[in-house]
């Protein structure tokens, strides 16, 4: 499962709309917890005393994932895959902290980890009224989108001014309310254990959206303030007994983007148009991260992380597509759509307001589809120095202009998040952004043809391997100090240089703007506010006990451990250590189902029977990486880490008939703490309550 | 896997033409192995001893399933479940051997199994000639039928009378070619050895067709020659070393029947009319016995042969609708045909002789499709006792004819192994005849319509539930001496006779014959015929470098060691007995992944570690159950037992994708022979070179 990224704009730009309804779908805000279903199916009435636990343990990492509390010391679980870029950074070609794990004895030894934000939810309002208030029905869409956007960014300001808290507005139900979330946040984050990438990714790509699994997919960071140790008001407490087949567990977490009320048309458009065209570039990009990475041990360990991303995106894209060929799936998704408009149609009301909806979404679509290509290649995509570039470049102009003209993510909420990264220290590698940016600029050589602006404006008459050279070698943006220089310098400080990648990004920035501003306006815009219309006919039609789409914001979902059928049989819900040496034997030790040295040494000590990984039929999307799994105590039972291939559905529509979300068991991370990496210590702390 | 009865006119009826070409497919006969493709791609070139040592070792049982002599002292080691009715008619209610297993410490206490045939093929010679000098040109369908069997009947009835050895010719290349198979048959066989069934069939219906599979499903017997272990010629002594991913590996066995050469026509009728009726009344019998087992643990004893030879065939047939079903394997299909239409099209000699075949089978299809449903209900189906009835109608009418006008199953040739079942004194259970007749008749009468003679001639005015309950009331059958008294009285005795069940045997006979006569002589016969002027085109067009479609003789096929892909992952070739705990625990332990007492007990004891179940790419089909998997060095390192659900394809068409044969590991036998039933004088035995 890929960890979602804040600003996705190419995958976002298309999720603007909401929720299906299905059996026991739904990622629900905690304002709102599905205290009926909960009660009649599961006879479950969470106290809010439960749900403030909850809600107090459970925290955001602000570049993707999700995690919990689980010490009065501020210990945080999460997944290895989302701590990894951590592990990275404290790594070095001396200590591989990614190929030998990483375990801090003392508090001492815990290690930073640059660029890491950890949110706690202290506090939702709804503030619809003062954002919606703002539009009018006479505006334009545009005009309606700008007011929103400057309501939006005054009540952020004002909250943040207020309480030093992050405060964000959140758009829930397609626009139907807008709420305001605040976190408190951690910004001092270590990390103090990790597991071998060979274990914590036992079965690598191959077993990733399967299973059984067999995976310790864990980390475990410390939130630290005032350089102590965090005190969280609340903290899941391992529980002493695990879960069953059959139990009601909750899944806390932040679920990224889903696009359960898309209509016909932009389920066509996905299909049709940006999934193959999204394979198409994932793919180009590992075949070159793949000849990258054969040159030697050292450049593999430097394009792992990306390989990694590369190679889930690629089975995440394939799963999207195969849920909507599913010629089943779609024709329920086509009455589902059918039965709205005819609804809609015979009610005169609602055919005034949204009767045009859907026609408008097409056209919109239509028009979608005929910019596609560019939409990926006129961009800062392909390097990360260019990418970077791209940002000194537009940081410098946007923030001289009012909060509310700004590029969404140049806004005054977002500006830290993006420092911390712009500055990070993280390593770059030279050949590996060259390999990358080659295959990029030849991408768009291929698609774009030699006589487009963007194919002009980088290449002129140079080959992709040429500019991109040239570009790197001509550049000191890998000095974090050069690049604070420049957006300190300001517009003619970035106006004035000669560095080669800042001059490229200068070139791109009008190209990639206007391909930006044509989606935002001719599709974004449009489809927005179709989309709220469909929502509301939808509203009207059936009821408001539906939770919205997800929005990267804390939300609950609730479901059984279970099992699936599979290939004529049934998958049982569990896995064992046993079932872990079994495959790993069946395999004959080859990565990515070897053992390492640590786990072949002690193996013969661990209680081979102990729960390893389990599955439920919890809600979740990308972004829900490291969400705790709970029981009705509210105690930790698991974390999860991965969705079975079929949820790759769940973007579109919730179903469990076979989809199911997996978890590693609290059981046996306790049980490899103890018997692989001796750290009583930690077993202590994770099971004091 | 389901055994393949010697005769199963329902399903064979349609099974008449032959193999399509594919990789690595092949079940070749011994008299023309694969050499040139073994020494090309595998380097291997088997000697005349080496094929002549395989097949010496190499047994069928008569009643469906294969075999092979594992030590010198007769020892077989074949299948649980093609040993089961040995195991269960050797049990009682006092000593149930099918739950509890069964071991012979001393071969005093080996138990004889009643009815079990044990052959090894001793010869091959081709009487092509004899047989096809017996049909001249001008003959029609039915003519040609009748002078074939006639050559054939004696031929094998002068092979008879001169060796005493059991002789069959049989019909290869859909009778481009007959050969006469010529047998050394062991009617004395003992139980020695079979596990709980719920280790041999661990995982029972739900795992059944798949992989990773966990079973130990194998049973031993001896054959016996004047009272004393038999010597066979050669034997498969246990390999040392075993297998290993990528490995040659050989099945010597004898796969029932396959269909690859069926057109268009045949796979549409098996697809649209076949399929579904077979698979509505697996459905129907299914839930009959569930409701007799759910009476008590001593019915659900007595149903659970049949209900596993149900299940397996509801799921068989369940797949084989899937592979007619998949859109890209019919194409490729379509596309074949049509490419051999056009080269016979484009051939004067060709379209001259095959030119109208197709049209020909065709046209049978229709007329099978209209009786269809006649043909499964106008039977002596649905009770063992009015099956018996039926037989003892037939055989004293039909062994009054001369040989050569016999229906099929009464020439002289068939005779014995006939009158071993009809004369065999295992078990029937009025109360479980009933149940199974009673839902037959049912379905006469839903699908037939009340007006047709057979329910009209069964039923009269009555009810399925009342004539049932008499036929059973008013039977002496159950006693072998009343059968044989019948037998003996010859037609006379059978025409005066009052018992219930030879009186609707009676009434039932010549409605049957008149369905079967219609079937052979308005579909079979012109379809067999136009087959082989299909097969004859093939062969001109495509050379005769193919082995023929599988007629239950013994065959060796090819492959290797190697996994598959399946839900985005890759199931690697082996399973241990780690995997196997793993997957019980995961079901909490609960049936049918319960393991047995003596398992519990003696878990901690075995090498968990031990390779259990293996898969390979080797072409088998129903029939190949109990089948060695052989080494290049001719040693024994497993026993076929399974394929998984893509191996249903195999039927119509060979593909190595996904479809794997499934093996119970020469290791796992090994050391479950030694880790948990202390059988280690059998162990001995079987390591003994």
């Amino acid at each position: 499962m890929t960890r979602t990224p804040v600003r996705c704009i190419a995958l976002s730009l298309l999720s603007l709309l909401a929720a299906a309804v299905a059996a026991e779908e739904g990622m629900w805000t905690f304002d709102n917890p599905p205290a009926r279903q909960l009660k009649d199916k599961h006879g479950f009435e969470p106290t809010k005393q439960w749900l403030d636990r909850v809600r107090q343990a459970s925290v955001r990492f602000m570049d993707g994932g999700s995690g919990a509390f689980v010490s009065q010391d501020g210990l945080v679980i999460s997944n290895h895959h989302v701590g990894l870029g951590c592990i990275q950074n404290v790594s070095s070609a001396e200590h591989d902290y990614v190929k030998n794990g990483f375990y801090a004895e003392t508090r001492a030894k815990e290690a930073a980890c640059p660029g890491y934000e950890i949110n706690v939810l202290v506090g939702i309002e709804d503030v619809s009224g003062r954002v919606l208030g703002a539009v009018t029905p006479r505006m334009s869409d545009q005009e309606a989108r700008e007011a929103r956007k400057t309501a939006i960014t005054k009540i952020e300001n004002d909250c943040n001014a207020a309480s030093g808290l992050r405060c964000n507005v959140v758009k829930l139900y397609q626009g139907g309310e807008f709420h305001l979330y605040r976190y408190k946040k951690y910004t001092d984050v270590r990390l103090v254990f990790a597991p071998e990438q060979e274990i914590a990714f036992f079965g690598g790509d191959p077993d990733n959206f399967t299973f059984p699994r067999h995976d310790v997919d864990i980390c475990l960071v410390r939130a630290y303030e005032d350089g102590r140790p965090a005190k969280p008001q609340s903290y899941l407490p391992f529980s002493a007994t695990g879960v069953a087949d059959g139990d009601l567990v909750f899944v806390s977490g932040n679920p990224g983007s889903t696009s359960r009320l898309y209509t016909q048309a932009q389920l066509e458009l996905v299909r049709d148009v940006e999934l193959p065209l999204s394979l198409e570039f994932v793919k180009r990009r590992l075949s070159v991260l793949r000849e990258y990475s054969a040159r030697g041990s050292e450049q593999a360990r430097r394009a792992k992380a990306q390989v990694f991303n590369f190679e889930n995106s690629q089975k995440a894209l394939e799963g999207r597509l195969r849920a909507l060929v599913d010629a089943k799936a779609m024709a329920a998704k086509a009455a589902e759509e059918k039965e709205l408009r005819a609804r809609v149609a015979g009610d005169a009301e609602l055919k005034a307001v949204s009767g045009g909806a859907w026609a408008t979404i097409e056209a919109a679509q239509k028009k979608a589809a005929s910019r596609a290509a560019e939409e990926f290649l006129v961009s800062f995509a392909g390097s990360r120095l260019l990418q970077i570039a791209g940002q000194i470049v537009r940081y410098t102009a946007e923030v001289k202009k009012p909060n509310e003209q700004r590029l969404e993510e140049y806004i005054d909420s977002n500006l830290e998040i993006l420092q911390n990264r712009l500055f990070s220290p993280a390593p770059l590698y030279d050949d590996l952004e060259e390999a990358t940016l080659v295959s990029q600029l030849g991408a768009a050589v291929e698609k774009l043809g030699r006589s487009h602006p963007f194919v002009r404006a980088v290449l002129g008459e140079a080959g992709p391997a040429e500019v991109a050279k040239a570009a790197i070698a001509g550049t000191k943006l890998k000095d974090a100090a050069a690049r604070r220089a420049l957006v300190e310098g300001g517009p003619a400080a970035v106006a004035a240089s000669t560095d080669s990648m800042i001059v490229l990004a200068r070139r791109i920035d009008p190209l990639a703007r206007e391909v930006r501003k044509f989606f935002e306006d001719e599709v974004e815009a449009p489809v927005t506010r179709a989309g709220e219309k469909v929502a509301q006919a939808r509203f009207k039609v059936y009821g408001r006990t539906i939770p919205p789409d997800a929005t990267f914001t804390l939300r609950l979902s609730y479901g059984t451990v279970a099992g699936f059928p599979a290939e004529g049989t049934t998958v049982p819900p569990f896995t064992t250590f046993h079932g872990m040496l079994d495959r790993s034997i069946a395999h004959a030790g080859k990565y990515p189902w070897a053992l390492p040295p640590r786990w072949q040494e002690k193996k013969a000590g661990l209680k081979l029977e102990t729960p390893l990984n389990f599955t439920s039929t919890n809600d979740i999307i990308g972004g829900n990486s490291g969400s705790p799994v709970i029981d009705r105590k509210g105690e930790f039972v698991g974390v999860v880490f991965d969705g079975n291939i079929q949820t790759l559905a769940w973007d579109y529509f919730f179903t469990d008939e076979q989809a199911r979300c997996v978890s590693v068991d609290a059981r046996g991370i306790a049980e490899a703490l103890r018997g692989v990496y001796g750290a009583d210590a930690l077993v202590r702390e994770l099971t004091t309550r």
